[in-house]
This record gives C-alpha cells, structure tokens and sequence, in this order.
C-alpha cells in the first residue's frame, strides 16, 4: 500500500491547485516532523510467529463505536478545498470500509450532513476550543444531537504553529463563504472579523476535558498528547482516551514522532485508557506496528485527503479498504488472527536505516 | 566473493526473461526485507585471534548427514525456469562441493529423479503444507522413501506474502505442466483448479510438526523462525531444528532480518537443538559470523539460483566451493581450525555503517 | 528562522569579500565541529504538553543584566570588516531587541564609543588574555568603567586554532590600524610586533579568574567549557558562570559538539552556577533546546556578522527580534509560558537523523 | 594534516605504476576495513581543558626507545617500489623527526644499511614467521646485532588475506631479486622456489613470542591483536607489547576497527604492558585520540609510503614533523602539556556520523 498511497499522492499533486496542495503537505517550522512521522515506523522491525493457524482474520475492534477496521479517517480541515462533495464524500467512503470517520470542527459541511451519510454508524466529531467558546460548544452539542459517539478535543493547538511559506505568497485559497459553513449560524450577523472568534484559544486546559464531557454527555480523546506524564494528566483530568499525534508535523516542529512517543504513552497509561495515534501511517504495516505498541486503532490524515481529491467517497473507500486488507494479510503472516493478539513482544527496533527507494 | 555473487547475479539478470528475473529478485512489500537482509550482517565486526596453529583448517560438519561445507542450498521453487537440467542441475553441483542440498516442494524435476543426482549422500525435502494435505504427506513420505535425511517445514507461509508488483503485469512465466511435475501424480485426474489443492494452507500448526515427524520417522526442522520464544515452541512440539529465516524477504515485510534475530533464537534454544540460517548470505564473512553467532549451518537461496541459469551443476560447484573455501581462508585469518571453535566472542556490534560501493 | 537564517548567509557570502567571508566561515582543522554544531541541535526532539493555558508568553530572563530574550550575540572579532559602523551597530541591534550583546575584546570600535550606543542597558565584555597582562586589564577595567555587567574570559584560547587554508592565500584582510584600534593607547608607541603584545597568551590558568574579578568587580564568565569537570573546577577557581562553546569550531576541531556537552556540564554546575552555551544555534528551536537542557542563554556568533553585513543594526535587531519571538512561539505550542518551565523533560533523544533539505 | 595527506595520496597515485598503487592501497575481501579504519577514528570526540598553561607542550615519549615524537612509521614491505632508496630513505626520515621507525621483515635495502643510516637512535624490527625458521631466526638475530631496540612480531599472517583483486591481472610488479635482497643469503643456492621457504607460515604459535625474546634478548611486541583476552594470552606468553592493528585491512575483512579494539585491549592489559596502535591514523587528531585511549605510540602505514614516493626521506620527515606538531598543536588546545596527561576522559562517543566532504 505505501507505494499505492504515494501514487494516490502524486495524483492529488497534480490533480489540485498548487496552493492547495501546499496547505495539505506542509508541516511547520522546518517540516522536520511531517517529513520524518514516515520513517519513523521503519525504527520498528516484526517478529512473527510461524505455524499458527491464521485461516481466518479479522480485524473488527470496538473503540468507541464498532467498527471492521482500526485504521480510520484522522480530522482534517475543508475537504471541498479539495472535492466538490466535500466531508459528505469522505465520510461514505468511510462507511463503506467500516472504518472509523472523525470529522473535523473546521468542516466545509455542516455537521449534520455529514452525519445523515453515516446513518446509524458511529462517527466521531473534532473539538476546536475557540476563542469564542460558546461557538465550539454549539458545535459539539450539535454534533452530540446528530449522533457522534465520541468528542476528540485537540489539545495541541493554542494557535496555528508556524509555517515559513505562510507568511509568504500561499495563502489558503479558501473564501470565508466556505470556511464558515458550519459556524456561521453561532455567529452575531454584523461580526466584522470572524476568524477573531473562531480562531483557536490559547487559553485552553486540562479543566476543559470535564468541561466537555458535561456539557455533551460524550467520551472525551485528547488529540495531540506525546508524553506519558501528560497522558496521565489528561486522563487524571476525565480524559476517555488520548490520541497520540503531532499534528501532521503543522504545529510544534521538531516534536517527538508519533512513532517513537507511542510506546511511552502505553507504558503510562496504557493500562487504564484508550490510546490512539497518527502521522505518517502510510500501509498496514505501520498500522501492525501501531497496534503491537499498544494502539487501539490508527488514523491518515494526508493519505484521506488525497484520496478524496484522486477519487471522491469511491477513492477513500478504497484507500480505506486496501489499508484494512494489508492489515488483515500481514497480522495472518506474523501469526496473528485478531488485534486482541497483537502485542508488544511483535516488534523490535534495529540499529539498521531503512531508506525506501 | 561477495563481488563474484555480484556478477554473478549481473550475468544471471542479462541472461534470463525479465519476468523470471523478477520473480525471483523480488520481495514482498516495499521489499525492505529483502533489501536490508545482506547489509544486516555488516552489523557485526569480527575480532581474530593472532599466533595460532592455522596449519590446517576444516569446514566440515555433521547436521542432518556428513557435509564438507555448512554452507548450502536453500530450498527455491521452479529451477528449470532459469536452467534445463533445473534442480538435478543443482544437486549435482551441491553434492561436487559437498554441501547441504535442500529440494523445493516445488520441483520442478520429480523428486527422485534429484535424489538419484545425489547417490548415497544426504539431502533434505523441504515441505509446504498444502490445502489438500494428502498431496505434502504424500510428497514428505516419497522424499523419506528416496534418501532425504531430513524434512525442512516451511512455517513461514500459510499463504504467498503480497508482491505489489504481483498484480500488475508480472505474472510468473510457468505453465501449470512444469509448476505441478512433481505432484501431478497425487491429483485427481480431473482437477480443475489443482492450485486450490496445492497452495500452501493457512490451517497450519505446531502440532504439524509431530505429525509430520511420525509420518516420514525424519527429523522436521522448521524454517522461518525469527523469535526466541517462538524456537522454544517449535522445539516442545518436537522439531529437530529450526532455521532462521524471513523467507528472502518474500513474506512478512518488515520481519526483522535474521543476521540480528539469530542471536536470540541461538539465546533461546541454541543449547537443546539445532539452528539454521539463511537470508542474504552472500560471502564467506557473512557465514562466518552466523557460525560465530551459533548456527550449525547456513544457506543461500538467490545466489544458488544465479549460478545456476550462469553456470548449470558446474556454476553451482563453483559458488559453492568458493563459499566453502572463503570461509575456510577467514577461520584461519581469524585463528580457528574447525567450526567447533566459533562461538559469539569472534563477534562484535559496532556503531558504524558500511555502504559498499 | 532557519531556513531565514540560512537567506541570511547567502546574501553575506555574496556581499563580502571572499577572504572576509571565508574568515567568518571556517572551522578550524577538518571544519568537523564548524559543521557540525547546527546538526548536534538535531540529536533532541521535543516533548510538548497539551492544554496548557498560553495566552500569554514571554521570554525574559535575568543573566547579569535584565533582558527580553535569552538569544543573545556572542562576541565575536573585527565588525568593520563587513560594515562600516562595526561593533557599534551590532550593540544598537541587540538592545533594540531587548538581547544580551557581548563586545570582543577584538573590537573595531573602541569600547566606549559601543557603550554609548547602549545607554543604560547591560552589556558584557569578553576578554582575551594577551601575552601583555596589562593590555587586557587595561581593556576590562575600561569596560567595567564604561558599564559592562559582566566579563566573558574566553578560556579555549591559548592560542588560535589551526586552519589549513590560514597558511595558504587566505589572509584576513585586515589592517593593522583597525585591528588594534581599541588597544592602541596601552602599546608603547615605538612597538615593533604589536602582535607579539596582544595575542593570546598560553600562560592562561584557572587562577586569572579570580585575579580578573578582583581587578575589576565583576563577574566571570567562563567561555570555551566542554566538560563537567572542568565546569566545576572553573567554578571552584570563581567563575560566576560557565559557557559552553567551542569557539565556533574554530579552535579545537573535533571538540564535542556543544549541543551534547551542555547536558554534562548543566548536570556537574548547575545548580550553582550560571551555564550558558554557544555554538550552531540558529532557530528558535535550538535555543528552547538550550534552555531545555538548562542553558540560561544562548548566544548567536555567526549569524550575528551575517546579519550586521546584511543590514546593519536593523538587520541585527531583525534577526534577534525573530529569534526572540520563534522562541515564545514554539514555547506556547509546547506548553510553556516562561523561560523557568523549561527543563531537561521537555526534551529527548531519538535514534532518528535529520537531514534538512 | 588529513587534508595534506590526502594531498600526498594524491601525488603518489599520479607518481606510481597502478600495479603499484594498487598494492599499496588494497585491502583484503571487500575492502571494508581497509576503508573504515580512517572514519572509525571519528567515533570519538573531545573534552578539551580551559585556561590551563600550554606555554610548553612536548610530544616526547620513551617506547623501547626515546623519541620526540609518538607517531612513527609502522612497517611496510617493498619501499624500492617506489623509491630508489627504499627503506634508508624513510628510515633516514623517520629519525629527521625524531619519530619510531619499524623496518619490514620484507625490506629491499638488507637491514644493516638500514641501521646505518639510524646511527645511535633506537629503531625496531618487524618479524614473520616464514615458513623455513631459520631464515626468520636469522633475520631476527642480525636486526639484534644491528642495533634494533625491539622486535615486533606480525601475528595476524598466518597467510596473506584473500585480495579479490590479487588473482586477476594485478601482480606486485617487483622481481625476486628485489624482494629476496633480506633474506638471500639465508637460503640454499639452488634453491627453486624461494617462497616455500620464506613465505609467512601458518604453524605459528603464542610460543614463538618467548622462543624469539629469548633468541635475541629483545623486547617482542605483538602486532594485529584486537581482542582484550587475545591481548593477554599474548602478554602471558611473554610479549613485551602488543600492537592494536588490523594489518591496513589487509588480512581479515570485516575486522573490528583499531579505533575501537584499542579501548578494549588498553582495559586488558594497559596497566601491565605497553599498547600500540595503527590503522587509518591520518592526523594529530587521531594520533590524540589513540594517546587518550590509552596507546603508548600509533603508527601510520601507507602515508609514510605515499610520502616515500612523493618526497623521499624528505618527504617522509616532513610527513613525521607535521603530524607530530599538529599532535603539539591540539594536545594545548586541550589543555595538556605531555603525553602523560592524556587519559580516556578526553574523549566520548556521540550519536554523530561525520562525513568528511
Ligand atoms: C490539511 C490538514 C488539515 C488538518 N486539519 C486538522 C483539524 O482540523 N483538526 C485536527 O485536530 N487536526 C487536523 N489535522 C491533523 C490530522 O488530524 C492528523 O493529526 C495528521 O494529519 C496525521 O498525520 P498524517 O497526515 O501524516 O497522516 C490536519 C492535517 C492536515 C494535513
Ligand atoms: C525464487 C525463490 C523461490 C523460493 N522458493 C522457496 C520454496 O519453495 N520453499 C521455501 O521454503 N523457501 C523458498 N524460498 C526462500 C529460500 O528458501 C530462502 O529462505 C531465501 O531465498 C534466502 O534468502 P537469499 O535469497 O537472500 O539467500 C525461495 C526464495 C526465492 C528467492
Ligand atoms: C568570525 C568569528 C570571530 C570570533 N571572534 C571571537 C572573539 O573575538 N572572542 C571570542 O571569545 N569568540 C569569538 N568567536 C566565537 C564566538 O564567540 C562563538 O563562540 C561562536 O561563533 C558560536 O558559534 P556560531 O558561529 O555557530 O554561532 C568568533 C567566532 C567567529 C565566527
Ligand atoms: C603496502 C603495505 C605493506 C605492508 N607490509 C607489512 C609488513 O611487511 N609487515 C607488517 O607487519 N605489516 C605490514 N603492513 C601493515 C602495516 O604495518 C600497518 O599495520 C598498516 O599499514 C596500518 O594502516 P594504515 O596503512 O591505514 O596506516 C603493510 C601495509 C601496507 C599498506
């Protein structure tokens, strides 16, 4: 799959206008973390069992909703910027693999759209803590009233990290028209600056975990947790599960990859909450190794956007599909039949660089 | 030798199909097994003692039969795709240099038209375990009926690990009367798909190694270990043997590469039974340090192949005795006159990486 | 800023004579720790916190001296060469930044003429002992007169380091008039060899420490540290602070790099003593490094020049105002409201090289 | 210095016959080792000292001998190959600078003409053991009567290692007449194939060490150990010495580099014997950092060759004298006065590869 996906990349590459397309690739800083998530994972080497009968796989889990595969749709901002159909699309591609679907509180379709593509189906919904915040906690009223079944509240992003071309000629061409979608109602109707109320709040805390949790009566997963202390924090402050992420590499440059930061958040608290993660898994076997470390399921950011850009619901829905099987194919040939099997004993690390062709 | 391996690699590749050459180059997945399994052996240093009595240095062995090398042939499917002659061809130039000889289940000579190659020398059958049972069984007991010593059982491979270029334009360019000369016999006469008798079977055990024993009454040696407590298992379900292996990267990519996995399977079961290696072996330093690491003997699956369709019995003498005599020069240069005398102090890990040129 | 930064060198390299440049450049001997200071910074990645109220962040510290930003300028030789104001543009661009700024005792401009350019803000001194002892009093009891808070005596200097182009056509194009432009009046008029006066002198020990802070009444700052131990023997001799630096590469080459020396050294002094450090820093991520690992500022040499050749004073202050503010930047996104949060667990190192492209 | 002995590598190539050359520059198997003993140098960094007074560094050092210099000429075979004067003229060299010269059992100037250009300074003799001892014996008891303060018995050529390159068109372009000068009146007149008899033997033993020191009465160091136990059962059987050394990468490839055996051997034996070292030493900087480790003196092979050819026995001296002032030059950077006050805290291993451009 990861030459599937960076093909499906080179595809978006071409299909999207150049600062677009920039928006969805860059990181911040020096883009030192959004280029080496990737390889992160070859830090890790597999241990398979052999003579284990694996005639039948599957790989169904249930974390907060029941789903067929753990490798899901992480929440990413304004899908029309890349396909007319928008956050409608990827959510029924995600359906159509059973995987998991988090929508993003920066949707260019409003929430209760997207949540009529899913029907019955578990799907989760992204919290921004605006500045403003009875505007995000409209937002995650509504998104509990349409069915989310669980709130994943970002706690990585105070403000936007830094992006050196930013400030240069690459503005996101995205007109407020869009943007605003999902907000505009929450809005007064003569705000002059909107994004002053909607931007993201420095003045976030822990306490908003709880305070979340109350007011939507939903699970709260903390995004962007890469140590095991703070893991424990969160969790200590009502937290129903952490996910393990960098933002993509677009906030705090240099940070930890995921892949290495992981295994600490599962020894910490592995034990007594939900642990997800994300960045730079790009085939099922970064997913393995995920799961091996103590995942309960794994999310594509970039991968989901190009597939939507490449090919609507049908490519995210195969996108997904093909992840799931390259899962299922390489659990059965390291000897495992389910995810309840895969554990950290799976893998090593090796004093070896792997550079891909 | 491992610049002779090269070329001979070089004049293998201009000689056959494309085709052929990729079927038997390629690993699975990104290829990252197959392509790390050489330099992974360049983890380790050697450290010689000096003024010994190096007069006369030996390389024989007893492993499953009397050997004058323990550097041999792994089993490799179809060899009348690269050669004529196929695997009688390689026997023969096994048994000239006597070295360990292993035959495919996919032979594409009949199994005691090989045996007959190798007149009263040990040689040993590897087995894949098959849909149709009756059809290995009946292979493994015809094998033990022609001389095989031992039954190397591939555990590794309870179905093909994924070739992405498999499915694109690469089909292996064999038809079904060559692919199936050795066991057409143990088919129905009507059979229509015989490959849903005779693909390996993902229904296989540990206990199908007892089981195989008590059949054929030879030791079973199980091929594709790569874990201390996985050895350990094999050997209370009664192998004889296992052999650390990753398959020429051709089914979990990503498994850790055995030129590191063979210390800890050596740690494990190295004191109660006997352990193979193969996987990029390609000079007589690389079978040095799996000597010095504890193998009792080790194999070469590509190389064999190349010299092969370059050189026929004679091609495969030649490699073979080369191997054999490269490693005899080094145990003298490092102080040691019989394999009896390497053991894990000849090696060492240093924090160096060596790219050839 | 890096990437800025490194904009930065290129217009300099283009605007300077090629020997002035080559002069600012290089390392000493092979150039390995010259190249390898900024890279060294790359061995930690950082461990942010999550929902962290960072509405507001500053950056100001108290080092001798009360400034808004721990990126300071380090001292370094002979300003005029790159622009014709000299060291009093560099000071003006520093304190319009709010920035500790270090006066070398090679200055271009006499001393007192760069402290008028800074009012009542603190400034430091660095002193090189020359083998005339009176010359270098005479120059650190005028700055102690003129206003410095703090004395830098520059210990990895007995003499200067051996760069192999230095002997071949690579002078520094520099006249004597302006060399010695602010030692001038304690030479005797008849000298011959000024040089032979001024150089550094080998006879340097841990006891001029002292002998300098009672000359003068202030403090010393040790510059050149590299070992734990050798930190404290400095301390015990009376330094009030350590440096850790390696003079730019430019005197023992193959020196530990300081981004790795600075955690041996914070651990054997500092909980008594200042410990600053030097050397490659060129982002605001580097310095949080610094701060992380327990350095209370970092100091820029090369960029500095680069940004006096630039711009002037305006460069200089632009370039520390966006050193100063990527700082406050990246410590929001991990966390961090002030300078006294930052400690060894905000970083960590992971086996994982980074190459910017 | 490393960029001058390039320089001189250079020179030699373009001067010499490529038969020539290649003998020089070769090493065994796949060269490994012959081309990573140089960076394996660059493992270590070091931990300079401040303000310590350097005002007088001396190199001097007493090795079986008193000399000015720790960095002498290790023994190499054939110096008419690409001088005239072969090895008077490096000999000639090598006491220009006050530096340990070791002539080669296979030196093409007879060892009394050697000894007399040596006058009264101290020089030692390279010992192989050949096939017909007495031609050793007698060598060794005429280098004795010549003036030799010690013998350095090769240990690690029980034959010649395996060159790939060796069996195809690249002989040594040197006559018998040349290469017999040494020995030819040790041998029978008639005699047809020399080499059977003078040919380095593989029947020997720790015992030579004490049968040769008894022989002579001369001090007998051990050269090519590489293992700490190695290193004492030499000491044990009588060495006087031992001699950290992978023979240029000539004999086992893959050996552990000396740069990093050196420690090893020194934490054996360093308190009760003296430690030698060379392999890849190419500047004062690795000269330092094998004194730091613990070697009493290092030795450069093929420079003192490349030197020989592009300079003569001035060449050669200037060679010596530069290295052992850089040698100078870097010991009062650190902060160190003599040889005996380098110890193993002047150096560390950091995670860094230097590549050098
Ligand atoms: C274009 C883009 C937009 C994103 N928007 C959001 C967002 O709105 N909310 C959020 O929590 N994370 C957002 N992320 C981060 C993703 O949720 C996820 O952490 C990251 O993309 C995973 O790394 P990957 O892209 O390497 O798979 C965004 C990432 C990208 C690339
Ligand atoms: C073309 C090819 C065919 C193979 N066929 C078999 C096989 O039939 N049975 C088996 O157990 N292993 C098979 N293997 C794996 C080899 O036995 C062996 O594990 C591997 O080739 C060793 O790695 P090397 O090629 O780097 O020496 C095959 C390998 C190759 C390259
Ligand atoms: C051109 C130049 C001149 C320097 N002159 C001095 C000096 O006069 N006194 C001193 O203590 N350090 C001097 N240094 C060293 C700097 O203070 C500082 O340690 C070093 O430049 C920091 O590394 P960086 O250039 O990578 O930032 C000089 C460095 C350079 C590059
Ligand atoms: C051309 C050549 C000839 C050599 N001849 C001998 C020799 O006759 N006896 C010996 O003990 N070592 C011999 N050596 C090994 C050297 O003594 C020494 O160990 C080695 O050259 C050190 O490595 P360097 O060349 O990287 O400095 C030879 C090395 C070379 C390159």
């Amino acid at each position: 799959m990861r030459e599937t996906l960076h093909e499906l990349e080179g595809t978006a590459r071409e299909r999207l206008d150049p600062d677009v397309w920039h928006y969805i690739a860059r990181g911040a800083g020096d883009d030192q973390s959004a280029r080496e998530a990737e390889p992160a994972w070859n830090l890790w080497r597999l241990r398979p069992r052999v003579l284990r009968d694996v005639s039948s796989v599957h790989t169904s889990c249930a974390v907060f909703g029941d789903w067929e595969s753990p490798i899901g749709v992480a929440p990413t901002a304004y899908h029309r910027l890349v396909h007319p159909e928008g956050e409608a699309a990827t959510a029924r591609g995600a359906a159509a693999s059973g995987a998991p679907f988090v929508l993003s509180s920066r949707s260019t379709v409003p929430l209760e759209q997207v949540a009529e593509q899913l029907g019955a189906r578990p799907w989760w919904f992204q919290v921004y803590l605006m500045r403003e915040r009875g505007v995000s906690d409209a937002l995650a009223l509504r998104a509990a009233a349409a069915g989310a079944t669980a709130l994943v509240l970002t706690g990585d992003t105070p403000y936007l990290g830094y992006r050196p071309t930013a400030g240069r000629a690459r503005p996101v061409p995205l007109d407020d028209e869009l943007a605003l979608i999902g907000v505009r109602q929450h809005l007064p109707t003569d705000v002059q600056d909107p994004w002053s109320l909607i931007d993201q709040t420095p003045r976030q805390t822990l306490a908003d975990i709880e305070r979340l949790a109350d007011l939507t009566g939903l699970p709260v997963i903390v995004k962007g947790v890469l140590r095991g202390d703070d893991a424990l924090a969160c969790v200590q402050a009502g937290a129903a599960g952490v996910w393990v992420s960098s933002h993509g590499g677009r906030q705090l440059d240099g940070a930890v990859p995921t892949a290495y930061a992981l295994a600490e958040v599962v020894d910490a608290v592995g034990d007594r909450t939900t642990v997800l993660a994300d960045g730079g898994v790009r085939c099922g076997r970064d997913a393995l190794v995920a799961q091996a470390l103590g995942a309960s399921a794994v999310f594509v950011g970039r991968p989901a956007v190009w597939a939507l850009a490449a090919g609507g619901a049908e490519g995210v829905a195969q996108l997904l599909t093909g992840l799931r099987e390259e899962l299922g194919h390489l659990m059965g040939l390291a000897g495992a039949t389910g995810l309840e099997q895969l554990d950290p004993s799976l893998v090593t690390r090796v004093p070896l660089r792997f550079d891909p062709r």
